[in-house]
């Protein structure tokens, strides 16, 4: 799943200073263009998708980054015939090939430098009063989903650098691509951009998401603690009799699941810090007479460390597989999700936080973060990691009403110029822009 | 449910021979009515609908019987604020009210006669090639449903008797109702008809099913093997948590349905023939990442004794209330439908016979044949055994193409004036109609 | 186990009659052995083994079977290395060598007739008061030990047999085996005795037991409803930790053991008669802060035909085998008994009722009994049936005091010389002996 | 359960300074018993007795009191009818009447001090082989128990304060509890000892444990990480039957063991730290064909804070009733054993840092020390912290040979005057002895 990642390269240094004059370059022109980024932002919001069906989103997406002459990469041909994790058990068309990638490589020799933001909406009706997006009439136009985690404003950001930065690759060296990924929500997306390729040539890979606790006017680097998970889902088939003339005929895959999930929940206990399992949804049979054919449930597995999150893995798998022989039915297990655990090192720590004192814009740099959930950039940063690359994450401070994942979710859109100046310098001391 | 019965009655006599004369008129009356008994049965399987649902049905019945100059009791005078077990878990409008009674009282001293036919139809699309209600065009003409048990036949049938013996009560002794029951699919409507006190002082109960394996040309009086069984919908409320952050806080409903369900299969082991224990549907929890709050199953228990499955329902209730209390969570359990255990008694198998043979109909009658399956007339049945009155169910022999329940079923139209013939010649007899 | 039968023989003829002066004799010296019958039977109540531990038992049959004359196969020679099903778990020296089989071949063509008495005791205390054999001074002298089935009646009735017909073999055909097999209770030795190849070429076998229900003064041929049966001992292994500080370190043989039994418990729903599963010993761990590494169970399954015992058979090991995969622990399954289902053929039923009308001795034969319950000589008489030879088990009636295997237990000592007289005379019919 | 402790007391001043002469004698005094208490503690090392069984031990140390003069309390009279936590399950005469107290009043007002020693032994069998106490002919005598927790030194060290402090107790103020606590293995004694009441007016409590790790040297005041935990023996008791004549007469306590035991694993499940759960020893029917009466297991629960501990209690202990009922078995639970979180308060580590400095003894004194296992003197301590005493328990460094439970155990005999002297003063300034 999103495994291969090329061989090792050698490492390409990135971590490089920014000149005084380019940092307040960018701050005036990221600056300038808050009214834009704030239009952006609301247009979004009012047409949010769910994740794998962001079809109109990406097409503005593609359209923007096209007018300012980026190669851009998008539908099939973005994701190929990667496996797509959590598609919708009933998809429609089009689903699965959402999000792209815009490119520019400067044809000097460097690093080649991916920046990415994530565009899926979530499940939530919008609250209607009391609430801003309602009442200065951008709320959601799409009853039933929202985007209440603040993705709409990374889109934004991410096309407010792409536009900054744009004139400024006449010079600098190495590659940009500036990534818009799909299905963030459900930790699903990201492993299909890992195995398309695009991590391959990653030197530097930074990722932003705003909120999540940390006020306006903070920005945090030294962010760890991010949660390891698996999602699957179990599908088993055994065969239905009535139960009433021929019990013995059945093989009875309600059962089966329900002797599953006690011993799936008995593997939790663990020394390892953050170890959980969870059998959220379970669904199975169809009449009261009839033993039941057909069980399907869904199972999420967490831990604190990529290590303890692989051995619960194969312990879990190995036990659904077992059991399903122990009671004669089929099985099939799909990943539906996943996510990694994720520290930012302390060499992307001390560069960024270096690059923040040039723009001087952040009174507050959180330099011990724990994030506490999960979050698919992981899976891109373990890929960079992997071959030698350097990743970090990073939260962009931004005071909130409501909690993410809420109807009531709404953010301080003053922070969206901030998140555009902070990237774009980042990029510019990477790729040597002066 | 279903329990109230009125104090026990002075024994009334019912099973009176039937004069010559009278055998030989019913017959020939019978057979006239043929033609207008087969356009009736086509109407019916053209218009079929399910059980609690038997709308337009019930309206076409009650004109029919009102037109005859029977009282008729329908809508909601008919089974009033009783139970209705198995409603669709969302009900349409009007669901619940259907199925009537016609009342015909000689004015006279002498038994309360009740015959018994149900009317509706099954969740099952009908064969479109190589069927003859197809190919003659008098298929359903509803998607998915289907007159596939022969219940058209059986209103056919009970508008048949209703006719014949209506001028023939000018004389006779005592009451006639003729019940035209709802929702027989799930042994569900006998039960509301109970508890509405129809059957409180009903001498003479007799019901009949056509086909079931017996041949044209063949009836079972000695019919025995009715299996008792009770369906429960069982509904447990936890409380949901994040299944990451704060399991512990969760109440977890899917667990405990889980528990529960190898705990009810383990309470099947009985030296008492046929008892069964199935949780045919399971359905629990909304999210893979939250500790799942709801859970709905549904049980069907079964025996060959009402005694054996009395004691099997007690334990399985327990269990059920008791692992709840184990997990925490609340719980509900909904009666979906019933049948109990049911044998012919010597005295109507001899009587009945006996009548037939007056009539010379059928050339051979079955006096031990097993019936192996649930029927909803047997708690119209026992509700009047317990009282001291008489009960019979009947087996009318009809040749089938197709099973019962599936999308070829067809039946005989020829047997539709037999069973006719038969049932006015039992009522005849215990009226002392001459 | 106990299955390799040799190639089929063609069938020697066996039911032949019985001679009526031979008869006449056979119950006058039939008679005459009654008093030293009894002395026999008191001394081996006197004296009761549990099974495979009937070491001093054997010795004094063998002895007394020796001094007859006859070739007597015992100790490591009559069972060899065939596997002994159910030993003590902490088996005694000599433990599993005992019974004995006494031969004779007449040197003249025609069948092998084997006899079978059981000799084994049981786990009982017997009484002490109120009760014939404390009073008379022949109660068991060994603590705990009980012949409370009344095997020691079968002892007695076994050399009275070998006592009257040993002269008889001077003449008649074939050749005689008298089997006094060890460990029938838990349904072990008959498994040994067949794997060995004593029933090889065995024409003819009766086996007796006496009581049952059945009074003095009659005797049952027509016996059917034997019960087939298997129990196994399974043990488990994983892996101890210590529960508090790594209990991920650990594999729970408790645990698994516990899912198991629900497990095979649902098993037990079949439309088939009489199955049952029963898990009726566990024990597991050893302190309360370590995971388990142990467990141990005790199993038994049950069906009235062989085929549904060999079908839920399969379906309990592969249960068993897949659970224990599921908690990675090993597993070891050990059958430790077995029985099969039986129903006395036709013809031996009519054979062996034309003979008993020669002797007189019963005035009430049933022809219809059902046994329900399991007998280890099913083994033996289905080893027989297989190669094509006859079988029978008959139940010798006595009348009772307390029920079997109770304290209580005693039987009508005056039995003995009737069930001596009925097994010498169907064997000097099947043998021609006059 | 232990839990009554009288009403707040008046805070008393406890923690005073030592004066440096008084400092310099102790020391003196102390190093001149070392000889003395090697021998003791050699002695206690070849009679070691379990838990609750300290009889012998106990009359020896009760000797040795009572010749200095102390009043002792012992026997019955030492603990009442408080309840015993985790007995044998067949004691012995005598068992649950160990251990002893020590008491000397100066008649002076000023605080009560406890010093707490523990006196039993494990069911370990000493190795013989490259082992001290082997070599040197101070092995165990009694096959199968050792003092392989150094509880043979913390006599010694008990008995040493005793004989050290006893002349000084001419001065002071206030009153002296010398503890010998009886059966800390399991988590125990301490439990009856707070039930007695003996910790009612205590306003300063000190414990001591060697080795854990600590070197010699060392010592350890700032002690924290004591994990609560709770043991209980849960009995069910069902109804036999013939598991294949009527399985449904039964009501198996095996299954409904084997039921509770996944449900008690779900419920480890906890954002609170070092949650555990584990049953640990499961013992269940008598026979293979018998549905079984009787089950019997053994549960521990852990946790890192008495909250999250009692919590943890009550689901379990619910959900161990509540099964049952759905089992209708009956339930018992015992609690065998528990322990309570705890951390030494600040002011006392302060304080006894201080009087350890006047001594001069160990080099190095460690403030975080987290203990990481359960100990009976937290109970102890926690019932003195909630009458608004103080209390602490401390780690005396000692180097060991093998680990603590194991058969290699051993510890550096030199720490022995070390320990005695550390108590006796912090008594010594407590009772403002000079």
């Amino acid at each position: 799943m999103g495994e291969p990642v090329g061989p090792l390269a050698p490492e390409v240094p990135v971590f490089r200073e920014l000149d005084a004059t380019t940092a307040a370059r960018i701050s005036t022109e990221a600056k300038a263009l808050q009214p834009w980024l704030v239009d952006l932002r609301r247009h979004f919001h009012r047409h949010p998708e769910l994740g794998w069906r962001e079809v109109a989103t990406t097409a503005r997406i593609v359209e923007e980054l096209s007018q300012l002459g980026y190669e851009v990469v998008s539908g099939k041909d973005f994701l190929g015939d990667t496996p797509r994790l959590g598609l919708s058990r009933e998809p429609i068309p089009g689903e699965g090939d959402t999000g792209c990638i815009a490119i520019h490589d400067t044809g000097r020799p460097g690093p080649t430098v991916c920046l990415r933001v994530d565009i899926d909406a979530l499940p939530i009706t919008e609250a209607t009063t009391g609430h801003v997006p309602a009442d200065a009439g951008y709320a959601s136009t799409v009853d039933g989903v929202m985007h209440s985690c603040g993705h709409d404003g990374h889109i934004a950001i991410g096309l407010g650098v792409a536009r900054l930065l744009r004139p400024m690759l006449a010079g600098g060296f190495g590659k940009l691509k500036l990534l818009f990924q799909p299905a963030e929500e459900g930790v699903r997306g990201a492993n299909s951009v890992v195995a398309a390729g695009w991590m391959d040539d990653v030197d530097l890979f930074a990722a932003i998401h705003l909120g999540l606790g940390v006020p306006s006017g903070s920005v945090a680097f030294g962010v760890h603690g991010f949660l390891a998970s698996r999602k699957y889902a179990v599908l088993l088939t055994g065969r239905a009799a009535h139960a009433g003339k021929a019990p013995e005929e059945g093989r009875n895959a309600l059962l089966a699941a329900c002797q599953m999930v006690p011993g799936l929940h008995a593997l939790a206990q663990s020394s390892a810090r953050g170890v959980r399992i969870n059998v959220g949804v379970l669904e199975a049979g169809k009449a009261v007479n009839i033993v039941p054919e057909k069980a399907r449930f869904e199972l999420e597995m967490r831990a604190e460390t990529n290590d303890a999150l692989d051995r619960l893995e194969r312990r879990c798998l190995r036990l659904i597989a077992s059991m399903a022989e122990a009671h004669e039915v089929e099985h099939a297990t799909v990943l539906r999700g996943r996510s990694g655990a994720w520290r930012n090192p302390n060499d992307f720590v001390a560069w960024a936080s270096g690059i923040d004192r040039m723009l001087g814009t952040f009174p507050s740099v959180l330099t011990d973060h724990p994030f506490g959930a999960g979050e698919d950039a992981t899976t891109l940063a373990g890929a960079v990691d992997r071959r030698g690359g350097k990743a970090g994450i990073i939260v962009l401070g931004a005071d909130l009403v409501g909690d993410h994942h809420t109807p009531e979710f709404d953010f301080d859109e003053n922070v969206l110029w901030q998140g555009v100046q902070l990237l774009t310098a980042l990029t510019a001391g990477a790729m040597e822009i002066v």
